[in-house]
């Protein structure tokens, strides 16, 4: 089977965006066994776009189209497939209800656009957006129709695509996620280079991810229960050799809630005291679904006198080793512990820059403490990196430090 | 003029990485004023390759390929071009002396394909890396021949490739951005629909991009000047239409950094209270660099008695109205500010799902105030979409509510 990947969007040719739809669905499609050929990128033009398209179904089995099915007049994707099909495009009963409820009274008259589909497609629910996907299936070929934003394809493409697309597919691809944190990417794949560079079935595929790196290992087979078996030993060395730095095996699982669940499971509270991080990491803690069990209150001390009042950091302490040291950190977490009586508390102060950074005091400079129980632990970090790098990566090592506190702890 | 892009690099179709070097290219060709109907990406097969080579040096001028330089024997880019332009491969003499001089003793048989270049084309030095770059003239086109990793790329396409590329452009493109928040992308069309349909120089391009709607709008011209008189009426018209939901015509200057901005102007503090969002507006707000001049402190009161512990919200008013209304929004804004000592507060309440909605308060009802100076505005939001959507457009809301009450009191 070979599918080509045709990203529609005048954005990607102007350079507003970066395609990281293709580097999303290229992955998928690998691990589904399929071939891809080529990737093409046109603009939100119709003789450009249909000519793609008459193209790739001349060489691929599978068309996989992102982008343009908007509500503007430049949404030409479902319009263009359709001329080249000579299909009729009609309007979907089932869509049109869908945008009503969505919209409410505030629907404008280019909104109807996406309640059409072309006849005899399956049209597949957006649950992040208005625009609905389609899969379109013709003599030779399928035809998969995505939203351009990656927060409603990828979704999309995992809930409702992936199965389509499996069963058009003879041998079972099973593929497992060993997802890590704390180790960057060469490091990481250093550590297993001699799986990677022995690996014929199952395959590893590692790939960086905010601060994260992940492992997908696939194996294929003529049974689930073949490629389960081919899977076990694989997953067992990474876990060997990766230890504690994996903090999930399941795909869809993010650290957040790793973390959350952690918490949940021993009966704990968490509260967050975060100075350069500025909220980010509450703000992250809190996406998860049901958080208000372990987390109540948290403190963005931004400024000295915010850090003495809230969480009660010595004035003597800030003075002799300053805001960004090993000690405030320590005392940042342990205020924010006594202020909300919480058992776990993350503090993080550090220097993301661009100025304030010395000699001795770097830019990208960072301590994170943790809270646990009367316990204290702090680590001290070297960022790389402008202002939203730095904040980004204490974001993560500050939930995944509260992670393996609890793990060395609790077990 | 036309370009187009061919990434070559079987990784790139396994999803090994993500194509930067296409969004860099077209970014670059945009400002050139180069028109870019088409990136493609093949792998390292030389009859793929050579089609698609083919392909586009029918149908645009300048074709820009990356990759496929190295070393080794699947790197065929050279050795393709030569062959569809039935030109020789030469040994260059200037290449041979830089890798004998890089290498040393430790030259191994496969880089001398890298001393190899194409019969009359300019090479061009790779100061980060082995493999040189190609520029090759034929009579239709010119071959832009970039290594792939984009340390390398990058440098040598600004310092080598630009000023050769500036010279075969004779117009001058210029574009301006008109930045808006605060209207959906299907409205914001609508609203100057006769506008985009009437377009021709400059043109308009919308695109929607994390809650905001952004207007690119391009003239070109004999002269800056000529093409700055053509865009000048346009941006007044977008003015004018959008009028308040403008926050920028700067394209790097984000929404946070608007507010920052003008908190400093007119000497204002900010604090923030944040149930739903978590922390996520402070931690926006501090991302802008300097912006402990504004910002002392924030408040994450997720639950009730944090709500009064820190912001002095009434119990009875949590009982009456339920925490998340029109009241407590109101009384969280007031009591940051006054905790904090600040002119103006932003408070956000919401549900942000999936649990939590009733009939008479659904998910994705979030009210937000802010205190400026003694006033108190609430604004009333439905947001749509999972708890990941909702809180994601309660920031932005916030943090707009922020700029346009400074801007409604102060003008």
């Amino acid at each position: 089977m070979t599918v080509e990947l045709i990203s529609v969007g005048t954005e990607l040719l102007l350079g507003n965006i970066v395609n990281t739809n293709a580097n999303y669905l290229a992955i998928q499609c690998a691990g589904l066994g399929f071939s891809m050929y080529h990737q093409v990128t046109v603009g939100d033009n119709k003789d450009r776009l249909y000519e793609a398209i008459d193209t790739a179904r001349h060489r691929a089995d599978i068309i996989i189209l992102t982008g343009g099915l908007g509500p503007t007049s430049d949404d030409i994707t479902k319009e263009t497939l359709a001329s080249l099909l000579n299909k009729e495009l009609i309007m979907d009963e089932y869509s049109k209800d869908r945008i009503m409820s969505y919209f409410k009274n505030k629907i404008t008259e280019n909104n109807w656009k996406q309640a059409l589909k072309i006849k005899d497609s399956l049209v597949i629910d957006n649950d992040n957006g208005t625009a609905p996907g389609y899969i379109v299936e013709d003599k030779n070929n399928v035809f998969v129709l995505l939203p351009g934003p990656p927060r409603e394809m990828i979704p999309m493409f995992e809930d409702k695509m992936l199965p389509y697309l499996q069963k058009l597919q003879d041998k079972v691809f099973l593929s497992r996620m060993v997802k890590t944190c704390g180790i960057g990417e060469a490091k990481a794949e250093t550590m297993i280079i001699d799986l990677i560079n022995n690996q014929t079935n199952p395959t590893i595929a590692p790939y960086a991810k905010n601060g994260e790196v992940h492992f997908r290992v696939t194996a294929s087979a003529n049974s689930s229960k073949e490629a389960e078996q081919l899977l076990e030993p694989v997953i067992s060395q990474l876990q060997a050799r990766f230890a504690n730095n994996i903090y999930s095996l399941i795909e869809e699982e993010t650290l957040e809630e790793v973390v959350v669940r952690l918490l949940s499971d021993h009966n704990l509270t968490l509260s967050c005291a975060e100075s350069c991080t500025g909220g980010l990491v509450a703000g992250r803690i809190i996406n998860v679904a049901g958080v208000s069990d372990i987390f109540t209150e948290g403190f963005i001390t931004y400024s000295n006198q915010a850090k003495m009042k809230y969480l009660n950091v010595k004035e003597s302490t800030l003075k002799a080793y300053g805001a960004v040291s090993e000690q405030v950190a320590k005392e940042m977490a342990i205020g924010a512990a006594k202020a909300s009586s919480s058992n776990v508390s993350v503090a993080i102060t550090g220097i993301a820059g661009p100025g304030g950074g010395t000699e001795e005091k770097p830019v990208g400079l960072v301590y994170i403490s943790c809270f646990i129980d009367g316990d204290v632990f702090v680590n001290k970090y070297n960022f790389r990196g402008n202002r939203e790098k730095v904040r980004e990566q204490s974001v993560i090592a500050a939930i995944d430090l509260i992670r393996r506190c609890i793990v060395e702890i609790y077990g």
